[in-house]
């Protein structure tokens, strides 16, 4: 169901998504949907949130830079291609539709900045970020600059953006 | 013109906006239009980027901090409210049109992060900057972090942001 949401958000565009294109396009019911989600909104965030977390889980190596670069190198390659162009038009329908919107950012864009604020925590009990340092700024900074990239396409989404911004947040958090 | 444009806009959305209306609330003819612009894209990012300039004009009082803090502080202030609405509008616009979305990037983003740089490298130049400070990513760390507030609403667009982002690009400079 989550994977058929996906491609048929790719294809058609989160406006003309239907419960029952979803149905239709996973093999199964309607009410089979509806016992688990009840509106396409929530369907659609969680093939969002469940492949944000497979393509960029928290990493726990012990290391802050290291957590970080690997997780933003690989935030960076999950935003390219077809899953960049399908982000940017369910950001801009977030816009326009009061609904999506609110669950866009309470349940996707919230949870992305939660886990690269849990990977910092972590740093901080181990004393590698300081007690003052103002993490959820620098969070704020490297998804900023992730969304900025990706809307504005002034320069490109890679791994040299994900190695700066690596380096930015740990001059912030520094 | 370019106040008729402005209130169409914010009252219709880009999409509905035709060069007959502008014509019409501005009191003048179509061809007068024509003569100046092409398309109703030009208009509005010559509306937007007025606008732009006359809220937040690169001040140049011969320190780096105060300048930045004065044109971040007028920055915000210009992002509230129906401004906001506007621009986010604008944003999410430019992810479907095409046409609409290269003359946004080319002529409005890419002109605000211009002032903010300018400033920089004035201040490089009386030594305030140093030569190896990486202005570029500075500059879109800024602009980045307002269009995150505005299209995300996490947190306010407001004088503590200004001030946060104005620390920020120092330490990042300098």
């Amino acid at each position: 169901v989550l994977a058929a949401a996906g491609r048929l958000v790719e294809e058609d565009g989160y406006g003309r998504l239907t419960i029952e294109a979803i149905a239709r396009q996973a093999g199964v019911s309607k009410q089979t949907i509806y016992r688990w989600w009840s509106t396409k909104a929530e369907v659609v965030l969680e093939a969002l949130n469940e492949a944000a977390s497979t393509i960029a889980p928290a990493a726990d190596s012990g290391s802050l830079e290291a957590d970080v670069r690997l997780f933003l190198r690989r935030t960076v390659e999950g935003g390219k291609g077809r899953n960049g162009r399908m982000l940017v038009a369910l950001m801009a329908e977030a816009q326009f539709d009061e609904v999506f919107g609110r669950s866009f950012r309470r349940e996707f864009l919230a949870n992305r900045r939660n886990m690269l604020r849990n990977v910092l925590e972590r740093a901080r009990t181990r004393g590698e970020v300081a007690q003052s340092a103002h993490i959820e700024l620098a969070v704020e900074v490297v998804f900023a600059m992730l969304w900025y990239r990706m809307l504005g396409r002034h320069a490109p989404l890679d791994r040299r953006l994900a190695d700066e911004l690596t380096d930015t947040l740990l001059i912030l958090v520094g």
